[in-house]
């Protein structure tokens, strides 16, 4: 396989003249119901991705397809399943694939079986996670738990605590609902200290998640739980807290901690959802059967997404119809738009998965991106949105694409008819309304009611949001970004833009002389100095 | 005064052409610590607005400071507080600075007294919390109410939801928190049955938020609501639940309720915070004192927005920066990125705010916009966010102003110090490293690691995030987005951008026929038909 430098950016390739003047389609001569049941194909998990209403022509889609062809994307996949170091500046391998099973098989590399390792450290947290939701596992005191704390931020934070609250109402529903989950992620103590005020501490089970096991906001959130945990309840902590953890860094292994899982360098903290780093709270809260579901679901999109043919391969359609927005159409940002208040933290876990990915400005080769990359990812769930910032998506002076989803299922059971129809159906209605609304729009001779419509959307849609569909949810956006990073060349693995901050931080609290004036000044008017 | 069909939008002032001409000034070059003492002024509540950050040079200020008395924005402010049409599309008054008190004295049209109305509501509301909170008012059961759940949806559920979360730890230290508030919006039933899974029912005050009394979430949220409560607990649901609605509302004076509290046409839902809309759950969870401090901070902000002078009218200036940075350096979204973790959910009310008043193309004088309007808003709390989409703002390839928020003291007290520091000492020093990081960067050999600077951000910094903060913080916003409508001459405060959705929506749930083959083909696919 070749090396990595030489990969080449869209706007390199022989195609981009003619792509890149692409121009977009008028929705309203194009939208129908034929286009509809053709522009459809599966992502996995039960999920299907209907981009019909995406403003593209047929022949800039043969243009995208000879585009993915010509970089090799599902090459460049390929060789991150098979364990070569794709994240070139951290000179590591990307193994999150494998943590459900990667499709490309075992990943073995020089000697050291990774599938193994993942599928070790599942077997085992599931057993404790048993162990908890039985009984056989107490507190110091004898009591079982009732609520588990997760201490964690960015990848450790955002991916467990939206696949939390995507499928908490469905496992309760399912009976499976055992442990309720919280977290623990600024290092603002207003937040741990909220979270603390609302669990019977003496009964909960905290998990310490850090790689690196040096994380400033996490262990300043284990010295305040550690601190309140004493004062209030005179129990061992380290009875109580778990540790999630690389097998290098200091919390492994560790008395301190009543157990500990281990992850490794290839798994990125955005990607870490399927690693133990979810797995632990979401099977000691929602059972291994629900956390396996998820596993399931993710295999399956990254099954699909090894398809060379774009128009079966929904993750890559979706990362090259992102691409057309971005740099051709020039439209420098996307609303994700669940319609399930399941998903409520999901968008904010896209928009760490996308924006920490994808929004760099030097390419693999180390020269300078020449057109945009990463857009600007933000959302909310609908209903809820109709009525907040969706006035500008269908009325605003730019043009932002949209991603919607949505289930024809609800995951609770109470759903009285009123006024004729379920909830569900007045949720889905409106789903299929605004979709409709955004293309075609409606002209009115008010100029103030006038749709122009031409606004384009995508949308996934399945039958229930259980964990199989979640995972497929999760890993299609996994798989998106990736493409969309071997499409702009970027290393969409690495975070160098976070390090100045925290070189700064250290200066702040280390106080170091006279220094730096703006500095000096910024922190005496924060308080900080 | 002139009629509003008379204004005129920025790029229509002689002062145009050059002021657009402005270009970012490099704040390698311009940022030190003289700017950063100079550059600050007072904005209400204690809170101070730090601007020296931002890119612009003074004379482009000098522009700003002409431009802004040409187009008499302070002159159209105080139309808007006494009353005049200013929301001409509705032909409605715009009378949300009277609930606090306007500055510019009461609100008396057509000899009806609008600002005694709003004082006689909040002293019943206030009352009303009251007698919740000493027991006075029980359950038809005989017990005390623990729980306050408020049914409403956008500007009925995004402002008093982020106003909650912001003081409810502040109230909980000063012994204010006698009820536990949680919100239902989504017309996706999974949202209500989450909320009613977690409270005893009981035991719980339900507020039914909607001021046509027609919306149709917040009916059907009712109707599963009032169903649970006859199934669960066989209790008159009439004794647990109360309206806040407007006087010609079919919830007005209805049997079916405990007691109506009432706001009138000339609050619109997104300025509603500050009404019996936010006042009542507030007040019933936090106590009337909690209230009153947002409503006297804000009119503090209400007060400092009438200065002429751009360089002591703090939401002026940041409105006219705002405008720079979406016209003149074509900037097209904006971050807002609070350091407290109490303002978790602001950024989703400010999005609201923001984009649902000025999302908008066509100006009070029917013609389209020549320029960009509102812009997108997004953000997430900081630290959270440097662990996320910090990498893109640092690194990606456009440039997004930014919007910070800080406090210097905690609104909880357990903060044990940790390697040297407490949390909030690490919180702020991280503030601070940011600001700066972002205006300066670093320069680095290698390019993954170089931060090129020159991203601007303003801080809005205070001593503590306590009630009176922040109603300044929330007035501050309402001004600031006002005058931006002012400036691109754009009604904010309508939004017909959201009926075309409302109607289709109609449609789909009729199943009127064959129709629209696209509305047909969508509803098959979605579920709703």
């Amino acid at each position: 396989m070749q090396n990595p430098h030489k990969y080449s950016a869209i706007d390199q390739s022989p195609l981009w003249p003619e792509l890149s003047a692409s121009k977009p389609e008028k929705l309203r001569e194009v939208l129908n119901a034929q286009r509809i049941h053709e522009r459809i194909l599966p992502a996995g998990g039960g999920l299907s991705y209907s981009w019909a209403a995406m403003d593209l022509a047929d022949r800039t889609v043969e243009l995208l397809q000879a585009a993915a062809d010509e970089l090799r994307l599902i090459d460049q996949y390929r060789q991150v399943l098979s364990g070569q170091v794709m994240n070139r500046g951290e000179k590591r391998m990307v193994l999150h694939h494998a943590l459900r099973g990667s499709p490309a098989g075992r990943v073995v590399v020089d000697g050291v079986d990774y599938s193994a390792f993942y599928a070790s450290e599942l077997a085992r947290l599931s057993a404790f996670a048993d162990k908890i939701r039985n009984g056989e596992l107490r507190t110091s005191g004898g009591k079982t738990f009732t609520d588990v704390v997760q201490i964690g931020i960015g990848g450790s934070d955002l991916g467990p605590r939206a696949l939390y609250l995507a499928v908490e109402q469905q496992a309760r529903s399912a009976g499976l609902l055992k442990l309720q989950a919280h977290f623990i992620s600024n290092v603002d103590p207003d937040d741990a200290n909220a979270v603390l005020a609302g669990i019977d501490a003496e009964r909960t089970l905290f998990i310490l998640v850090s790689k690196s096991g040096t994380t400033q906001e996490t262990l300043a959130n284990e010295a305040l739980v550690r601190s309140y945990l004493q004062q209030k309840t005179g129990l061992d902590a380290a009875k109580q807290l778990v540790a999630v953890t690389s097998q290098t860094s200091p919390l492994a292994n560790n008395p301190s901690y009543l157990d500990s899982f281990y992850i490794d360098d290839y798994i990125g903290g955005r990607y870490s959802a399927t690693s133990a780093v979810g797995g632990l709270v979401l099977s000691v809260a929602l059972g291994p059967e629900t956390f396996q579901a998820i596993l399931d679901g993710a295999a399956e999109a990254d099954e699909l997404a090894l398809n060379t043919d774009i128009l079966k391969n929904a993750a890559l359609l979706d990362a090259l119809l992102g691409v057309v927005q971005r740099n051709i159409f020039m439209r420098p940002s996307t609303a994700v738009l669940p319609y399930t208040q399941a998903l409520s933290r999901f968008p904010a876990h896209l928009q760490q998965l996308d924006m920490e990915s994808n929004g760099k400005q030097i390419r693999r080769d180390d020269q300078p991106c020449a057109i945009a990359s990463g857009p600007v990812v933000f959302g909310e769930p609908g209903t809820n949105g109709q009525h907040s910032f969706f006035q500008l998506l269908h009325q605003g002076t730019d043009i932002i694409p949209l991603q919607f989803i949505g289930f024809r299922e609800n995951q609770t059971e109470n759903d009285p008819p009123f006024e004729g129809s379920t909830a569900r159906r007045k949720l889905n209605a409106n789903l299929t309304a605004q979709i409709v609304a955004f293309a075609l729009g409606k002209d009115d001779a008010d100029p103030n009611k006038q749709f122009a419509g031409g606004r384009p959307s995508t949308l996934l849609i399945g039958d229930r949001l259980d964990g199989r569909a979640l995972g497929a949810l999760l890993a299609h956006y996994e798989n998106k970004v990736m493409f969309q990073g071997f499409v702009w060349n970027l290393n969409s693995f690495d975070q160098e833009g976070v390090q100045l901050g925290k070189k700064l931080t250290q200066k702040v609290l280390a106080e170091t002389g006279p220094g730096d004036e703006v500095l000096e000044a910024y922190g005496w008017l924060t308080g900080a100095l």
